[in-house]
């Protein structure tokens, strides 16, 4: 007999009590697996010998004294033992969720799942945080590429499921519901992946009359109760911090894996007498002693991996000869820069050994050393350069190999603060004058910079840096925020002369926020943590399908097996036809 | 300067402090209330006289050190003072919503609401439910009416938004989460009122291996913590209980108002001999010395109402010849029947006298009585009775006149079950051969009769009882729920043998749940409490629009402008087109 908490072993006597007709012994020993019975009777210790068992768990067993058989169940679909050699596939599992819940892993996921929601509203609620529910039935906006839409049965007027409660929580603060907080059902019309889903959870969070350190505070709280009490770990006080351009230059990422070292260099400085394209950077990645355990193989592999990759924001894909992957020995100790002017990076001269010797020193160079350069066009832009994504190949092959092992993600999580993103971002790179320059908000429009930095926005924006921080765990960003802008004539100004909307747009779009503003709003900040991944990582489950109970296929739900047709009567109700 | 927790008085000194020049002294005077302010100074009780106040409130003021404007708020759209003499449209309430919510009502309600959630989830979870999101995107069923669908992007596929995640909790018990509950977001596209809204909230719960009783406790435990915690008082440890028969024969309501009698009494019975029609019934509802408060206008103005309203269970509108209002009188006392007999409902004869002291006798009768009676076809068919909205309109005009006081909703509440539902309703009453009779399920096809009443699916489905029940609150129906048929056998019977659905449909809409019963899915029940409307009544609120942070009017979102045109070009990308 098995329930949620466990499994006990049932003791029929054949001779007395309700087994005592063959018939009705027969029947329940020939019932299906998962059979749902009502079992009266007697707990004992279990014999040390005794009665062959097929499952060894536990000390005790029940007598039955009375057995009532609820619900027959049919041969499964699969079986709940997740030792079972049948593998079902994950269409099957997600079809028969119900099965799959009843295994270990997934029934101790959603328990898990509601254990961490309840702390997490128990620490909000003793901080003085609201729970506030805002609308489902959200606004279509022309530029929500990912939305989805609902119909109306007003002839051409269309809601739109919320990609998050944005505009609501920050109206909020302009409504005295000064901590306020959700779990929000967000909404978005993209293709799934491990860990994307149509429908995804945050907690939401925001806040009047905060700082930066306010709301990554509120967050460590958060982090560490959840740790404490789910995990068992106590948690520093404060989590690491590191900008946006030391993560980037230094790990090649916005959401750096701290776990393992593998830090880049940039030498362009090194090369500057030397370098062919006044706009490029060269950044070089030293695996010591690398050439030992990583094959020409592996590194070819891993060249061919990062040349299929786009890198839309430098310029496409990465021209083979601007990655070199380069086996350093003594052979060649003195002489490998030839291979820069060999595929045109920098001039060919009689300098070689005077810049070997200087990157030598700088990159600490030795034999045996594996040496990764990469050539790109200049800047940090978005989540990753191409040498991050070497970087976390790199360590990936590492580990297959054996030749790196991570810390427990669990029990050694490297929380760290990312700060001090841009608050800008050019839509195209290659223009260079400013005046011509279109740029769009790194995250949303409605993100502060600093004060020191608003005299930027008037004559150099790109500069500007914002008070957006995002919190990584183990290369996965699992929140983001900002402090938001309060002032009506700075967000004015950001919409219609950085960002360069229409008048029509600005009121069609944002003209009840700019109206929240001007009518007495706080200054306000907040944070969203992405809760189906951060349940993901606290489950060691390897997608986030994993924790939720009804999760989607790119197919749809396959338990209820939607999407699915609607006929053309009923989608008339709404004034819509398909085309 | 006040927050959500306060007003406080602030004390400028003209010599000293931010306030010493004259200038800023002046900007800080003309500032328009509302605006922001950060404020460093010294708390001191305030003087006994001194400073004219313009708020009275409070023993201690601030004598500002520093003083920081941090947003200047324009002239506001409304007052946030609520005895303001100009008096907003609720439609610029909502357009500005926030500026509303600074005012103490809508402000004490969303924390209120907060609140209450956060003391229902601590119960629960204490009681060891398990709080599972059940998806937003669920599938449209063509008899889903009032659904809202979601076009895809995949053409011709559509999800839609769940009326309640029914199937989704139902098929959890399946997957051994044994007890669980949500704050479940339902949709529900259908006019607006005053307790309608197109998205609401529910506290949706589910349980495996319970009886009524059980789901019944864990309601009353919720609703005596929230008396106990959010009001103050404590509420008795189990609920009265009424069948569905006796409140409909006795309050002409399924959602009976117990704070006053007026009860209703059928008398067909004393009629027999009488009475022309044999399907008839008729009822009776003495207002004792009705006649000395309720004028003739009185009485024609309800009898209006009446016939003005909708009564399609009941045939249609109310034959104004089938509502008598009879005004009891020592001349009359022992004659009125006569006018039952003068409206054809009952044999004109000799028997006059004899009739009516028979019934004056068993309606205790007394002159100066108002005496209503109504005829209407037999039986008890949905929420109310003809009889049952008179009893309403009649206990609004006593109300109005002063002849009737309520009990305070909050300090003495009159919780409620109603039980034994029918389990199907006949869909055209005229039909009167079984065969032909089409049924359709009282509340949904899930529910379960009570075991005893198993058999009579099979000869007499309509005097089959489910296992339903309601809460009630002073009138207010606030939860609903059921046993659930657990057993595939018979859920199929119900599905295809009662309410005749064919097999292509069952399989389409039912099939998943019909496999989540045959592969092991223990018994099972729950309940819905409908949290909006719970909350209107602890907020003491006329409408839920007054708990909800974002309502809609019939409009939609006054504040965000929704719902609202999408251009031909995206309405493409999902396939459809306005029509």
């Amino acid at each position: 007999l098995k329930d949620a908490s466990g499994t006990i072993q049932l003791v029929l006597d054949s001779i007395n009590g309700p087994a005592a007709s063959k018939s009705f012994r027969d029947k329940l020993l020939n019932l299906n697996p998962e059979s749902i019975l009502s079992v009266e009777g007697v707990v004992r210790q279990r014999p040390p010998d005794g009665i062959q068992r097929k499952d060894p768990n536990g000390d005790i067993e029940v007598m039955i004294t009375h057995l009532k058989i609820l619900n027959i169940a049919d041969p499964l679909p699969f079986s709940t033992n997740p030792n079972s050699s049948v593998k079902p596939t994950e269409e099957t599992m997600l079809k028969y969720r119900y099965v799959q819940m009843r295994q270990d892993s997934l029934q101790k996921n959603l328990r898990k799942r509601s254990e961490t929601a309840h702390i997490v509203r128990n620490l909000l609620h003793s901080e003085g945080f609201v729970e506030v529910e805002t609308p489902a039935l959200f606004k279509s906006t022309p530029e929500g590429a990912r939305e989805f839409i609902v119909p109306t049965r007003t002839h051409g007027l269309f809601y739109a499921l919320p990609q998050s409660p944005q505009q609501f929580k920050q109206v909020l603060m302009a409504g005295a519901i000064d901590k306020y907080y959700q779990f929000a059902k967000c909404f978005r019309d993209e293709s799934l992946g491990a860990d994307r889903q149509p429908e995804f959870t945050q907690i939401d969070m925001e806040m009047s009359f905060v700082s930066q350190d306010d709301v990554m505070g509120v967050v460590e709280r958060i982090m560490q109760r959840i740790w404490s009490q789910v995990v068992g770990i106590e948690l520093p006080s404060t989590f690491k911090r590191m900008t946006y351009f030391d993560a980037m230059s230094t790990y090649g990422s916005d959401k750096p894996d701290v776990r393992y070292d593998l830090k880049i260099k940039p030498i362009t400085d090194l090369l500057l007498d030397h370098i062919h394209e006044s706009n490029s950077t060269v950044e070089a990645l030293v695996v010591p002693e690398g050439t030992k355990f990583l094959s020409n193989q592996d590194t070819s592999r891993l060249h061919h991996t990062i040349t299929q990759e786009k890198f839309p924001l430098y310029g496409g894909m990465v021209n083979p000869r601007d990655l070199i992957m380069e086996r350093i020995s003594d052979r060649n100790k003195s002489t490998w820069t030839k291979t820069m002017a060999k595929v045109g990076w920098i001039k060919s001269g009689a300098e070689d050994a005077k810049l070997s010797s200087t990157l030598n020193e700088s990159l600490q160079l030795n034999p045996s050393d594996l040496l990764i350069l990469n050539k790109r066009p200049s800047g940090y832009y978005g989540g990753h350069t191409i040498m991050g994504r070497v970087r976390s190949h790199l360590a990936q092959t590492l580990i297959n190999k054996g030749h790196l092992k991570l810390g427990d993600p669990l029990q050694d999580p490297r929380f760290l603060w990312i700060v001090d993103f841009p608050l800008f971002t050019p839509i195209d790179r290659t223009v260079t004058s400013a005046a011509e320059q279109l740029l769009e908000s790194t995250h949303h429009p409605f993100t502060a910079p600093p004060n020191s930095d608003i005299p930027l926005l008037f004559n150099n924006p790109t500069a500007a840096r914002a008070q957006h921080y995002d919190l990584v765990l183990n290369g996965q960003e699992i929140g983001g925020g900002s402090i938001r802008v309060h002032d009506p004539v700075l967000q004015k100004y950001i919409f219609s002369r950085i960002l360069r909307m229409s008048e029509e747009r600005i009121q069609r779009d944002f003209g009840h926020l700019l109206d929240a503003l001007r009518f007495g709003c706080p200054p306000h900040g907040g944070l969203a943590i992405g809760y189906d991944r951060l349940m993901a990582i606290l489950c060691g489950a390897q997608s986030i399908r994993d924790v939720i109970a009804f999760p989607k296929l790119s197919g749809g739900d396959l338990f209820v097996n939607s999407p699915s047709m609607v006929d053309k009567e009923k989608l008339a109700e709404y004034g819509i036809a398909c085309v």
